[in-house]
């Protein structure tokens, strides 16, 4: 697919540029339907595997050394995301990026939690090195990779989304600024996790070059589905429901409108 | 316990056989109250524990090879469900089956995945000669362990449950087919996982001369209550809670129905 | 802090005094944020991450041996819960332990079902040695430790924790009784772990000389989240979402209050 060039500031929350490419990008993940093979932690597996199935894209998450990477090459993406680990998982990880490069399937990176374990930072450290498309952190996470979004998208050639109050997403040259969401989100265990998984569905269906499009898209999709959702909730525990009820409401009312303009 | 012969066609539908059956083993089980030791992958583990507990049932999730003996049989039924594997808990599965069989105790199986890698394809077909009480599959994964429902259910002594749109339950020689539910069914991860552990509480309080009745009383509710959430969700993650709500109100009502009748 | 001794019977439920010392943990809890790193079940390691979040606490959770005396050591609380369980996570747990007494951290145990498997129980009995600052479990997880609340709170120095239909809170001198919480408590998977991460929170914040009124109050926080959250739900699923939708609105009142008294 092709979408649009992401509008780099809020200006185009006014005219309704961001809807339409988000609305676009979920269109297309209906139709193509991505698998997307997650090493991800057990706390926000299936919040994860949920919020993938709510847009049309279809989740798997063996971690085990022996199938790892029949898994992922038979996926359109692949996330890694470090919030538990063990010694096994460690080894799965690097097979299952092995076979996603041999088989040119983009693989996101998001490093939780890299500030409270050295170990864990040296062991991101060296995943750096094999070549995200996507690095997704909070600030102490970025920081510690590379400095800054522009100089760690630059390091290592990956789109880096750095997420917080305010959203950055960069290619190391253009840099979009996102504003939304909402502080619920926060006080949900693995919306930000499994966020980025959406992302990877997001990447899963682009080509390199739209990449950095892609994620804003998706991000994007993401604080409107959380603002939609903190609207209604009465606390944490709905707002965890809602807002898989509002990505799909979006994603099923942009096929509705693909089928009213046919 | 002793279950009326469940219809094998969807005509009972009308005359509410489906509903008194249901009841009957539902009944059932809050006096029995049936622990279903469950080797299940981490995604679907919460809800898998739920759904069981809705219905009465007492769930366990140990998988240390140093005591999933001692949970096995301590059990009333054993869930074996290979969706996120590694090597430790492989050999933790052929410990618990041993343990299992050594016991009388059913063992069900819930083979997901295996047509997306080979390594669990050839580790499922090996578990398939350990004598399954039941396996439960979508077309795919039924269709590579053994051509189709009836040849399985032959070829294995198992009652094989394919669902899908149409739910197909067999013993090789009497075929009972179901229709109902809700596509949101399948959006929501687990809810086919923690189905099949529902079926092996409905295995463990019956006679296995009744296994082929008890599956299809145990998808049967819960295609009803599927069917009753999505009347009420407002997308995937409202769902995942109503359908847990409604087979708790299911099994509910007929405690109290029996309660008015004695 | 220092938080008011907590009523030994529920006298005071009538006249505001168990509500007035929640709230005022609850406020300390927000300005605090106490770091809680849990080594818990797969089941629950969910529901457990969110009713921390809920009250402005924050929950980490990798298993990891390179990593966990890191975790560790930068948390104000330790849990131990071993719900689900295998080798390596029977080492990470010796290794937290360790780093937390190196630390002075206090560490909650959770014995979750020794009374279904040999093993587990020897290893619990491997655990009380190590000093737990609180031992939380039922009536038959308790029996099995040390017969009964009092004589195992003198036999290892903890605050134990029996919780039921009654809960009971002993440090083996003075004795307090709690009634209250509501039975759809005990069929969410979990309620009960992720209770005692949330007693764990309470630990980090208080002195050791007020920790048997800190888990009162916890405990008494929980009961009264439960009765809130169960007059709401339609069952289990939707009850589960509600109960951190309370302990989240009781914790964000007690702030609102903290501020208008200012």
């Amino acid at each position: 697919m092709h979408i649009a060039p992401f509008p780099q500031t809020n200006e185009w929350k006014d005219d309704g540029m961001r809807e339409d490419i988000s609305r676009h990008l979920l269109q297309e993940m209906n139709s193509r339907r991505p698998a997307v093979h997650c090493l991800t932690n057990t706390v926000v597996q299936a919040l994860t595997a949920n919020m993938l199935l709510a847009v049309g894209a279809i989740p798997s998450m063996s971690s085990d050394i022996a199938e790892v990477a029949h898994f992922t090459k038979s996926a359109n993406a692949l996330l890694v995301n470090i919030g538990t680990l063990d010694g096994d998982l460690k080894n799965s990880i690097k097979a299952a990026i092995g076979a996603a490069r041999d088989h040119n399937i983009p693989w996101i990176f998001d490093p939780v939690f890299i500030d409270r374990s050295e170990p864990r930072a040296a062991y991101a450290m060296e995943l750096l090195s094999l070549g995200p498309a996507l690095i997704r952190g909070n600030r102490g996470e970025i920081g510690l990779l590379g400095g800054n979004p522009a100089d760690l998208a630059r390091k290592t050639g990956a789109i880096v989304a750095m997420t917080g109050v305010t959203d950055i997403v960069t290619d190391g040259s253009t840099e979009i600024t996102l504003e939304g969401g909402h502080e619920l989100m926060s006080l949900v265990t693995g919306i930000g996790c499994a966020g980025t998984a959406l992302l990877g569905a997001c990447l899963a269906i682009v080509p390199a070059e739209e990449r950095l499009q892609a994620v804003a898209a998706g991000l994007s999709l993401l604080g409107e589905a959380g603002e939609k959702a903190a609207a209604e909730a009465t606390g944490p525990g709905s707002f965890a429901a809602l807002i898989l009820d509002k990505i799909y409401q979006i994603s099923q009312s942009s096929l509705q409108e693909r089928k009213e303009n046919e």
